[in-house]
């Protein structure tokens, strides 16, 4: 069965399809902003991501949502809820880290989506 | 390929199918409980999904297990050691993350399972 | 759709295959060691359980990396970047936790990928 991958680095790929079903994970553009811009942002280039792998934000299986600080919780839920059509929902997990890659990053995102 | 979703919210669900593999994510009934009840409470709500998606606890493929405190990391153990089918346990990774969406949840667990 | 374990015990397998993919989880070997040693431990085991499976490291869909201290960020990079075949790295993400199973451990790796 193929694989296909997307925006590959040496160190990662903006996603991966393999079985009809497509991995992606995104990280904030911008280093400075509230919770919410960072979750619009990352939603907005996860959105992108499912639709050039053929899946889009009603396919969404499985979410990980990782946050620095569960203070958080409520604004990244608030623009999660509008994001996602309603009845498409995924299994999520959403934990507090200890920090992610770039100090200013308050949100990371996993998502894994069954693809057309 | 259909996608069957269950308990769908509009934050997540209970549980989603696609592909005959289930992804399902659980935290704690209680918020003031020991690990091992917490541990329980979750395998018990865990294993009830995987009926209702096709699967059971024989069958899981992947587990996520987060941890609030490393130091719960023996007890949540005793419990998910006896819980799981001997011959059947699943690819594991365990972390002790900075928190939980609520203060007094000890655990949160997901699952990759395969649909019979 | 069958299921194959390898390495299991009571608490977790050390890889499961099913419908085409293959689930594995991987610590370090050394307690003791700095995060560029551990990385090699656990991508080196990481190998040899794929091909065991029937994949191998150009046939990763999913890195989720745990480490405990962001400041090793550019040491376990260097060891994965040369690691991960050209034109095949996988959807990634990486967060700092809060503590693993073991205190002398820095890294935990858990891939998805695709066997042939």
């Amino acid at each position: 069965m193929g694989i296909k991958r997307h925006g590959t680095t040496r160190r990662y790929s903006d996603f991966v399809v393999h079985n009809s079903t497509v991995y992606v994970v995104e990280v904030p553009a911008s280093l400075e902003a509230d919770v919410a811009t960072q979750t619009r942002e990352v939603l907005t280039s996860l959105e992108h991501y499912l639709k050039e792998a053929g899946s889009d934000r009603s396919r969404i299986l499985m979410a990980n949502i990782f946050l620095t600080d569960m203070s958080d919780y409520d604004a990244m839920n608030a623009v999660w809820d509008a994001w996602v059509p309603e009845g498409s929902a995924p299994a999520r997990a959403c934990v507090q880290v200890a920090g992610l890659a770039k100090p200013g990053w308050r949100v990371e995102i996993a998502l894994t989506a069954a693809v057309k």
